[in-house]
């Protein structure tokens, strides 16, 4: 494991729209800029980790990256948006190709919707963190590095 | 607002199948029937409302075009079809472009099985308008022409 | 059926405030004016349909007006108010008359409290419409002439 | 009916991860291990059926293929993977194409999660197979067959 | 308890309609015919019973009228139609009144919709009789009978 | 239809202990004291039915009999006593048998627990009798001839 | 604000029956009785407020008063007797009235039958009171009177 | 009874923060204001109530300081906060030391989160008073002075 | 493993009745045409399948022959009928003999009443054939042959 | 009370595979060696009580036993099995004999599967032993004779 | 294991009330009364048990104790009270502590309120013994010894 | 806010346990291990946050180091441990003390008993981390940092 770790960004349904959509909840940032600071973070950690994004509003193609994940990357760091909460092929996705997966979400989702309450793909992630905005992903990066410094000492 | 209000008509799954599919519950019209008809009545409003047609059997397609939407159309017309029921992506897809919906349904989706009475874009369309067959576009197309001369009006 | 339609529209409990009773949720319309102008929209059909104006507080008179509609009435509009939530009878009245009865509501009901959701009205009606304020009405009527064109050419 | 049977395997989402994904589950043949064992065992009965191969993460594309199916085959054998628990418009599409479907599964979905023992499409389909592995997929065929004998009787 | 036993037969919404409404479930003789009938069933006891009869669609004249039996009737035999399933005034009416009701309906409810399952009266009445078309009233009017003799052999 | 009606009273768990068992709720009378009871009810009928009694703690001996009534009954007056709130078995031997039952309770059962409330019975007979104690198999002896008549009048 | 406050206190179904009905839980006073006394504790305020009572069985009825006392009464104090549970009807009133509303309650209602939990109007009044028996109203009065005085000092 | 009725005012977790949390919805007066304007209350009474105050965040000495009321104290006004909702040890307190226990709140908890709408202790204190902010303790202290009177009086 | 395998297939309540009860739902053929049926299956197999058949009302009589089977039968094909829904006993017995058991029905039990979607002995078995007709039968022995392949190539 | 205690013991369906079925949660103990050991506790009490056992697969059996132990026995200690969990006939016929039972299980019923944790017979047994394996009936025979002790005193 | 064994005895809250408190349900000995009578009870074992005792009104209070038995204490016998139905902390800690422990309860808590019905701590502690009032103690005492007996042998 | 963070890490529950309780969900790092691992953190922020560690099995405890913070602490991080599940009370406090709170889990609480899905607190935290082990810890630091800068910032 003395390469480079590499870490998968997937993101789902609407979150293009980040940045104009409902800046109350969601906050500012567009993806692309969030995408450009999370490379900045990255060039600080020592493992120098390699960063891919993906976004798609569809369930299929998220599915599909989560598969090709399985064997192009040591962490998948997903924001399933909506689909969190209607998605068993996301799940199944999850644990079909072992990829050791993230689960964030910019808002705090257990204040919102009753709805948003229900995640199919929380109990087949290593952990969630939620409700801080954009940091939210920068947290989730520093997770993936902290996982992969322990995997690295067994 | 002195330009003619631009109206998408997204239609979802399986209403491709219109006219063959269950014509006792969903009527003999296909929807190319229905969009011709639906020109029609268009040329008869002064406004001479401009309208657009879509259909596709994917949720993600769906959310692409309700996205596109809210730069290009005033208001959508959504047949949700089976999403209705079961798309959170949808819900954050008409709440984030900000696009005003009408909520339609060829058949009266209150008399059928249970899980049609769960709806998640109901509660951010503007209104619903359900169990006319065909003409539950028709009383759609003209729900928008009258929020239009509402909203012209303030 | 070359006489001119029947149309009753009977409106249930609390419908007297409009105008009055929260006109964030329910407009600045009285009930008055709307009949008017439901008036005035009839006369524009070549139907000329003959509308008729019920409200009350009370189920019991609702089921009265429900009963009687099925030898005065083609049709029945019905904002049947609160009642739309609790009240079986109202169901039993529109089954045991045989009416073609329009479910209708100025509120989008599906965008408020939990219990509103529940409706034991709508699985008996032809179809519903609700959320374009004053104008569900008008859409209703508009539904009601095409619905007695549709049977008219049968 | 004195043609070869047309028949369309049609897979969801995961199940091109077979042989690989969770073999203590879903066993260690591929979907192409399966096809080719399958191609056999139809040339075994004299009707020699046709069998076509589908499969696709995306809901929509399912969609789309049983929709096709309509016109093109006379039985599909579905396996709708995580769908199964999530699709209503995979319901609707096996109602509107009035194609004889019978839903497949190799794992028995009754002794896993909760989530999985709601099914959208069992109530639409002739039968259910479940819970034999790879031989899933030979019974369905093998009851395929004798639902087209039986069928030709008539 | 030498006097004639006096027994109200309090009809509850719709049943105004009987011989109309929906004979295939509700049979074709009207209320009046049912209390012809039950005039003369009373003639044939040698307590010589008599009967008074009541209907209205207004819950809050069906609490009303029980109020007043508690003084006036011996028994009341209660088909409360659609109330029975929404109406705890009705439950109240008939614990504060203190009269011993006889529940009956002339369909058999448990073999209709859900909702027709919940009795919020079932609990305080003596007993049920459902399901025996114009018949449920006889067999009613007979249970008052062999109960009014069993108090009076106390 | 000019012979003898013939009428299975049919009595499930616990009822071979009528008049010992808890006399508060159930009365005093034992089953043999019914038997004779429902055997004098009976010569007064001018049909002069005839009457079979049967009782079992056994809820498959119970299913053998309902089996059995099909060709040797023309009704079954079943107390079903506790399997009425857990035997799908019965409610299939009933629909299998195609025999008309009509249910029967000493005791209210609405007042009672609520597991009590569930039966999978009602739905499948003819009609419902319950909390006359004693007296609902009178009022279901006279229910059926009731039944009889009518059948013999078509 | 310096007249005298004009409080209406509404009273629900059966509380007519109140002194004869189940003393053991509703207390031996009669609905007269209690007006007097709140007379009596009128007098002692130096508001001196006027009290006005009303009391129906019929919802539409409550309704009415609760309508109609937006402009006559400061405040309501309002025993929907079994109303509280079922009615819609009445929740929109007291909001579409924007009267100041106290539920009160002669028992407890919460030591009671379940279905007594739900209240479709606690939401909607200023706050609740139950459980003193009479004295409910006396405190409720007293509640109206410190609520005027709070309001008189803004 | 000739002696001052003992009260003891017993305040759950958080009411500690009175006057600084929440003014919106607590109001602004601290625990220390409103005990001050109860001792002020209890002077005008004839009896000269006794009051004792006590308040913890800690649901093990609540429940001691209920059991120990059942010695010295003839009523308890509890405002249990926060344990209402979650609390059988507070229920069985009460039962236990059979103290006559009058349930407050300050807030309208009905119009407040679902899970405030569960109670374990309503149904074992006298009766409750919520809603009316600070007032809710002189209410609730004048209920008890009214229940003092009534137990001399028998 | 190179005997015969030894096949027992043991039928539900009811099941005696088949080809005579609700032949839309269960077909016209009897148990026995069934049996002879599959005796004509079994001798078409190498392994030439020793088969034995059972069937009772009776729930203690299926648990007793389950557990005889644990020491005379290779599998169980198990048809439970309408115990399929309510018997525990029958899931430990399958459990507690360790049998491989293979749940069948006739018809698709997903299509029906809701109670029929409960099934105790799914998770305990090996996987469920459901709605072919007596074809059900055909394929569970086919797949116990495939399931006896498999074990005696490991 | 000066005789011998009379103690049936009484197990339900599948407790005759003792030692034999999944003794990793029941023990390795047969039903023969359990009964040898509770003759030898009996034997070191002063009472000698007189221990019957009894096991049946089959519910109606059990319900015979139960009603037989009412006036032969003065305790039933009751392994119900199975029926615990599904089984009114047997509450029932706990209640109708009136005979003091305690209920007790080989495992932690409250450890295993959701369904296990619904007891019909909890609430009319005298208490519960559960989890302790072989001891469980131990135990139970000690309570049996604590009671005994306890009545004689009385 | 040849120490003599040490076992804890702790009481959840209202427990100290015992002999005071609803001695109907929970019987007239105190707890010290209780606590000497298990002093004379572990005389008897040749084993000599050593017991402490423990009761507190506060959870935090027991979740301490339960953490320090799992250094000083052979078995914990628990009677957690109220605290069964709420407390997700006493779970954990004796999942935490590896303790052996054995909940007891003085009442038949299955035939009380609902809530009572839910245990957080039985699905983690040995078994369950409830119901036999001041015996449920000695029934634990003598299952700890027994338990200690079977872990000696091994 | 150019003073150093103030930052309050509060734990819940037996986290007093961590390193010795279950290991295999909680990790092998005592509380005492982690404090010291987080001041180390600490030290690398310019911001040179001053951190304070508490922990309590007591609920109320916590909740008044809760409200301790409000006027001590720019952050509380806390770990609930059991009480994330069954406390309001901790709930209003964090409401009521106006602090900002960042939930934080060792264990992935979704992967785990149904009832670690309800939190009380989760809606009225700012986020949650949940599923690193002790990372959780260093992530929640991290995540205040964050926050405390962008509130500076504004």
């Amino acid at each position: 494991m003395n390469q480079n770790p590499k870490i998968w960004i997937i993101n789902g349904p609407n979150l293009n729209l980040l940045g104009e959509r409902e800046p109350g909840i969601y906050g500012s940032q567009t993806l692309a800029d969030i995408e450009k600071s999370l490379q900045d973070q990255a060039q600080e950690y020592p493992e120098k980790p390699v960063l891919s994004f993906y976004q798609s509003n569809s369930e299929g193609r998220l599915v599909d990256w989560i598969q090709a994940a399985r064997h192009e990357a040591d962490f998948v760091l997903l924001n399933a948006g909506a689909y969190t909460h209607t998605s068993v092929a996301l799940r199944d996705a999850i644990v079909g190709s072992q990829v050791q997966a993230i689960e964030l979400h910019l808002s705090n989702v257990h204040a919102r919707e009753d709805f948003r309450k229900t995640s199919y793909i929380s109990a087949v992630c290593v952990g969630q963190i939620a409700g801080f905005g954009a940091d939210s992903y920068h947290l989730a990066l520093e997770a993936a590095i902290r996982l992969y410094r322990k995997n690295s000492n067994i």
